[in-house]
């Protein structure tokens, strides 16, 4: 099994036929045929397969010279990714880790590696949180960063509890305990913009994570008729929230920040009908907390002076706030350096990983990213070219051989 | 059957728990519920009740004297309105003018009118477009301003055709024969502005309804990561939504006119993506067909206008434009004159009417308005206080009168 041929088993789960695009939300069938592919390819491989009450995953080449397949503490290698989607996404986000680490296996095999340490291969669930709105949840129960009392309470869409999905799909809700057991981390990655491409560098290494959060805005106004309400009368809320996302975009280019409003519901959401309510969703990054606290603070200004003078009212409540994350300096440098043709480029990410939670939870962490032409991702256009994609599994065998040697 | 008791029979159905608004769409259980209390209120009061292959009902009060049940041809006076509801609507848009013709033909009753012509109590089904898009649409296959074969193709929001719902209703497509024995239409309904509150009237007659239009604004861009991509590197459609639903109602206030964004559809609508689509739509009016087309000719340029800045494009489809409606003068000069205490006066409307489908077809047509203390319709505080209503049935109970006379 290939990388090629592990890619295109993997190309067809829960994808679009009409945009092309994945739905690999979590508890759904497109994620059970993805655990199922997960564990014949560890199975395959020799690796023993260890599963949590929440569906994350550990493929684990232990190590043969102690004849134990028990763990020992501390000191595992741990790689991998995630394999859900956001809606509509594209293919690598996540399944590229999983695919290359494999592949890494393989290649260290193929070149006589025996690892000292054991090399853990991870699938995290519900990475994106395109299902229930807190990314990096399969992550955040591992490391504690989020307790079962608080994720079981969390709703989908279509107000399913976190808690009752995970017991719907077999599981009990139980993280394994991944901690005390891993010495390292290092998440193979797409990137998401086009750093790389500008420095023309198949792959490079994360120096960190912006702080970034994602905060809901209640816009509340009054419902009325579209057509004899007249304009004066109105208390309409999408107004303001209009003027807000206009607001957040011009905030963040002046700010070097991101801002972005992609997820908006409105009620009752009729033609004819004025709206009574507009609720949308901000995801704001920054380099640093203040500029990010900053941002906020200047966009619910801005909503509420508009809010005020619509007769409507704004409610923000933040969802979600990940501060900075520094990723191990010292892990970081020796991955990236000592390579022939010269060391790999170091660069900043916008995005939240599995990796980041693990670094705030104190695991030396690092993240390697292989280069996207397009720079396009969270859509079904995301895109790395094949060669790249090799490059990226040989430098992440180099990357375990290091750390398991 | 008072008017008191008929309200409070209609008063839980299709009623949100949460909101306490009203979801009474078509070929629903809720529409399939008021449609057995029109059979039995009409059955109660001796009237013929006649159906078509849509769902539309007339209840008739065929004229005694010529002993036959044939409705004569081109003299009959029909009256009523619709029982379906806007998304979260409220309990008086609809179901006042039926529930008040009922009321009216008891009063006819007990007052001793002895009818010349035949009068038919008449519900139009889905009156708002609230499921299928197109309003009125009862009411225009009858009057033939739409083919069967232009409606059947309709879709609801979950993709389900009018055709198909139709027939899963139990019903054939085939509108009544209704324009040839109708000569002339009196609709009563609750005032959906605060005309008749600002002079201090209970009832009203319309002179007429604006020009009004659905436009579908369809925003393109391009899907992206929310957090790594760069500001200046994004094709984000929620941008120029949000431009043109502030360019809307700013040019809607300047022209008099109404316009309202209050549908709007997002994909992928995922919160760390950057949209690839928004879908909107515009509800606009104004008081002669040139204003209207000139207003949406500018929100339309302006959007576009700003698409193009963001790397965008903007498509707009008109789905549904109806001219302006100028009810019979005489007719209305009938309805409103010679009663005790002065004339009724005579209002403009914004709303479109089953009423205006019919004066378009070419029959006599006349609206009463009945007060509404707050001016809010659509929505589930729509209201009006009982003495107008009783107010409003003793007028519809006049009107009858003197037409059928």
């Amino acid at each position: 099994m290939s990388f090629e041929q592990m890619w295109r088993d993997l190309q067809p789960v829960g994808r679009s036929a009409s945009s092309g695009g994945y739905f690999r939300q979590p508890y759904g069938a497109a994620e059970t045929e993805l655990r199922a592919w997960f564990t014949e390819a560890a199975t395959a491989r020799g690796l023993r397969v260890e599963s949590d009450g929440l569906g994350n995953l550990v493929g684990w080449w232990d190590v043969a010279s102690t004849g134990s397949t028990d763990v020992p503490a501390t000191d595992a290698v741990l790689t991998g990714s995630h394999l859900d989607s956001v809606l509509d996404g594209g293919a690598y986000d996540g399944p590229l880790g999983v695919v290359s680490a494999f592949a890494a296996v393989d290649l260290m095999r193929e070149r006589g590696v025996r690892p000292a340490r054991p090399i853990g291969v991870a699938v995290f669930v519900e990475e994106e949180g395109s299902r229930f709105g807190l990314a990096c949840l399969g992550s955040r129960l591992v490391a504690g960063a989020t307790t079962w009392e608080q994720a079981r309470e969390l709703r989908d869409r279509d107000g399913v509890r976190f808690g009752d999905a995970v017991e719907g799909a077999g599981f009990d809700g139980t993280p394994m305990r991944l901690l005390d057991r891993v010495g390292c981390f290092v998440e193979l990655h797409v990137e998401q913009g086009r750093w790389l491409v500008d420095r023309d560098a198949p792959v490079g290494v994360a120096s960190g994570i912006w702080p970034h959060g994602r905060y809901r805005f209640d816009f509340t106004g009054e419902a009325n008729h579209a057509g004899t309400t007249r304009m004066e009368d109105r208390h309409d809320p999408m107004l303001g929230y209009a003027m807000t996302a206009l607001a957040a975009n011009k905030q963040a280019r002046l700010g070097g920040s991101r801002a972005t409003f992609g997820r908006i519901e409105v009620e009752p959401n009729g033609t004819n009908a004025v709206p009574s309510r507009v609720t949308a969703w901000l995801d704001a990054r920054s380099e640093s907390p203040e500029a990010l606290a900053a941002l906020v603070d200047e966009v619910t200004r801005l909503g509420t002076e508009r809010a005020g003078r619509d007769g409507t009212s704004l409610t923000v409540t933040p969802e979600s706030v990940s501060g900075a994350v520094d990723f191990d300096p010292a892990l970081a440098a020796r991955v990236a350096t000592d390579h022939e043709g010269g060391d790999w480029p170091l660069l900043p990410t916008q995005a939240g990983h599995d990796a980041g939670i693990l670094a705030t939870a104190g695991v030396p962490t690092a993240m390697i990213f292989v280069r996207n032409p397009t720079g396009i991702s969270h859509s079904p256009d995301e895109h790395a070219e094949l060669p790249d994609c090799l490059v990226g599994v040989s430098a992440l065998a180099d990357t375990l051989a290091r750390l398991a040697g």
